[in-house]
């Protein structure tokens, strides 16, 4: 395995043509694209890495399969009179399908969807609280106290957040936000800054590897039957409407963020977790994308046969 | 296995609400909704089935996979510049995305999709000659030469077929169609009123189950890469805008048909058929789906986990 | 006329069916809908009313000609770079037209023209200060100094005003604001809450009656050429998805407002206001825009023959 | 007026940049876009010319305002449960509209609209019935038995109407044709290739210019009502998506034509045609269009005041 990644390491993440860093949000269109990590963490506890592991990213929108997992565990099936659970078909931040479907978003990882779960987390706390709450959670999941929000991404989010500003709003003005606007893009913004490298990232989604529980501590999690249905939800809506792509090279649940990384189950097998800053002209990780495929092609990893 | 499936057919496929038939085909309007079967193929060769299992009905939609598959054989990855691989998120038949994307439907499993497949399939030739040649290939792949295509039901079709041909016209006007659209259409029709029982329709999936070959007789039908995506595609488009409610409740790559049919694949495990007239509000097989889902729960048999 | 006025507010204002009151804006849904007024100001400077011509309303939309009146003073054809002058087709609060189009809105009689209108008009300076320039342009074109903003209707709609904020984040995030959301929101509020009665209405429209020149005082307002593009823009656009029908009906440029108020322009003959508080199916005064109908079947003030 | 229209034709008819030709007729593309005509036909029987006057040409969508007026004739306000009387916002041939108003086209002058209407005059006659009724009809209102079709533009859109013949059957996929598909199209083909010279065509524009009479010979061809209102869907939705910007820049209701030709009536002055095959990039012609503004800055004929 650490040959496989070595190799990745060494071919894809010295790629010259790496897409596009993020810059509609400042502090991400600052981030040399020049760099590149993975870390595999099989379902025996063995964990391999090579690349940057150890820099902090970004995780942006991988934070959204947590946070729908937190929603899942206060709310259970409630949640999905906020969110549906079908692919958009549509751009992660576009707004013409809520005003087609009354405001509900179509699933937990558009943009309107993840505000929704974070309206659905609130339940009428501070988002100090609930932020809280979820680095908890992803403290515990990736058995790593040392994960924290960042907070320059943060603010910097919020300066420039007027496309997810309009989604929220415009849900409100179907009646669909339970608590101030103000409040759910705080949290919002914050739970997507929160910051992780590549290890930590990879630990975190174990549970979704074996069943719900984590297959190192043994420790339960969510049940086995919602750890299916996340992993489904991950790979029909988490790459936007290039789910089916990815669905198509690599044949992994996954999930990505504009911070350039991008988190894959092999169900009971592993958690992968890579990371380059640069973008395909959909939103996904360049060679994120590209070294997944070639790991599943190593590995026979794929969940089509 | 037996016990399991006598058991579905005893209580989903004796169930009260059974959806509603499809009624804007005249032939498939007047189907009888009580009835219902469910077979299951091994990859180790070995047949289940229970309930109505050697009633022919007529496969619509999942004849796509049999177009596809013919498609991708005869035009390699040349195919993907007539059809794209993600999810619509529209109803089977929009044409609302076809206008926004200059006429190249989003996947091959969306009837846009399969037309454009139809006319890639036919290469200037006969739509008969091209008919003989898709039911050639079922019949190999189910090892059956008693497949027929069920004339009524075609010609059913031809008559109130206004949708399909605005929607290939639609792709004629910009110059997407490569021969008459009525040659296209006649093929489409035709191999979507291909006839087949349950039995016949789980031993013509099992080339997805193994990697691309039948794992009876050991005949390889496409590579074990081809095989993979085309499961992925069944995963992500092939229930329509019901498809990530599929992957939620089932888990398992499937095809359905306004016929009441669903083709499902369990990568190394199976290949099972189920049939049941009665729709739900998207199109999809109503106790199909529950069959499905119950049978996985049994089984395990999820992608997923 | 005073004969014909009088006659419709026998019959058309004491109809039964009066349409809907507006019910998203808290203040206005409590207004009491048996109210009629309707002032007509000739070009002559004779003013002719009957019914409750004294009672304030709030304009609502009405006050955008105004608006953009004052935009078209300020920056010239440079408003077009912000707006376009098509109609929408759309409802008077869609987003679906601004994502497929940039942003741009597509005349600035919808609320995102208007929001839009509102942010071309600050330039920079506090919303209180417009406001006033506002009000003092209403104040001028009326020549009645009494006129005033219902401070209760504009909080009012602050506190429901999410599909406004929604369409001006919207916007926001297209670079198309040039002045902080809340204050563009501040100032279109507000001026939506201006309040007047059909008498100080049909005065306020008289410039467009006479080539942009007041006929009383025989103070020009704008040239003629402008004074006519704002009929046609009213005519085009006034009415959201219901322009065409007022065009068809009525046959007079026309701008309504969900408080039930329309002001209706006869070129060279007079300006009109009505107002009525039940709203057809698109937002716009049923027994008004019935009241007008009838007006020209008597005057023959069609502008089309 | 004969001066104005020489200096017209010296002035905008020389002009350089004069649009592009259509080209998806190829009878169509082959036409010099060199030549251009103006015609003034007044209400007091006086014809003014100048340009290639007595050049025919294809008066394709103008022949939408005849059959119209025709189907208004034969079912009266009937007509309006098969179109609406909205501009549509959207492009000429645009299919979206469509699927989501149940296949109602908005309004009888975009092509699904128009192609509504053929199929309400037919009423189970054969196309060259109604043809020849069509036929009768413009000549009877130009006063010239000379006009007929141009049968090798017919079949040369019968050749490439795959767009129109996509819009026909999604409406019969609504059920809203009562005649085969094959003949509405032909009936539609057939009238959009009538041709005429700008004298036969201002003429016919007459009874518009009079309340509904020929105002030369005084026969009644429609009521005033009815003339008013074609009148007034003639602006609203005469020039497709670019109908605001027509109104807003001429300020007449106008009929235009991918053939260039664009018919313009002036209630109670003038009917007015114009012709110069370049077109805008929204399928108006462009020379057309300037040449109209200047004759009402000339003649102050803009019934905005």
């Amino acid at each position: 395995m650490q040959d496989i990644l070595d190799e990745i390491v060494a071919t894809i993440g010295a790629s010259k043509e790496r897409g596009k860093v993020a810059d509609y949000i400042p502090q991400l269109a600052c981030i040399d694209p020049n760099q590149f990590a993975i870390t595999v963490a099989l379902a025996d506890g063995r964990v391999f890495s090579s690349g940057h592991s150890d820099r902090l990213f970004s995780i942006q929108s991988i934070s959204k399969v947590f946070t729908l997992t937190i929603a899942l565990g206060k709310l259970g099936d409630a949640v999905w009179s906020r969110v549906g659970r079908e692919p958009s078909g549509d751009p992660f931040n576009s707004i013409v399908q809520l005003e087609h479907e009354n405001g509900k978003p179509r699933n937990p990882f558009i943009n309107a969807g993840a505000i929704a779960i974070a309206d659905a987390i609130l339940k009428g706390h501070q988002p100090k609280e609930t932020l809280g709450e979820i680095l908890q959670f992803v403290r515990f999941i990736a058995d790593d106290d040392s994960i924290g929000i960042d907070e320059k991404v943060a603010q910097s989010e919020l300066v420039t957040g007027d496309r997810n500003a309009s989604l929220a709003h415009f849900m409100a003005s179907f009646g669909r936000m339970k608590n101030p606007v103000d409040w759910v893009l705080g949290t919002y913004f914050h739970h997507c800054s929160i910051a992780m490298n590549t290890e930590q990232l990879a630990r975190s989604g174990l549970f979704l590897v074996d069943n719900g529980r984590n297959p190192v501590s043994g420790t339960r999690v969510v049940s086995a039957l919602r750890a299916r249905r996340i992993n489904s939800l991950m790979l029909m809506c988490g790459h936007y409407d290039g789910s089916g792509e990815f669905a198509f090279r690599v044949g992994l649940p996954g999930k990505s963020g504009v911070g350039g990384g991008i988190l894959a189950i092999a169900p009971g097998k592993a958690s992968i977790a890579v990371w380059s800053p640069g973008l395909d002209e959909v939103g996904n990780s360049k060679l994120g994308t590209e070294a997944l495929e070639k790991l599943v092609q190593h590995t026979g990893w794929s969940i089509f046969g």
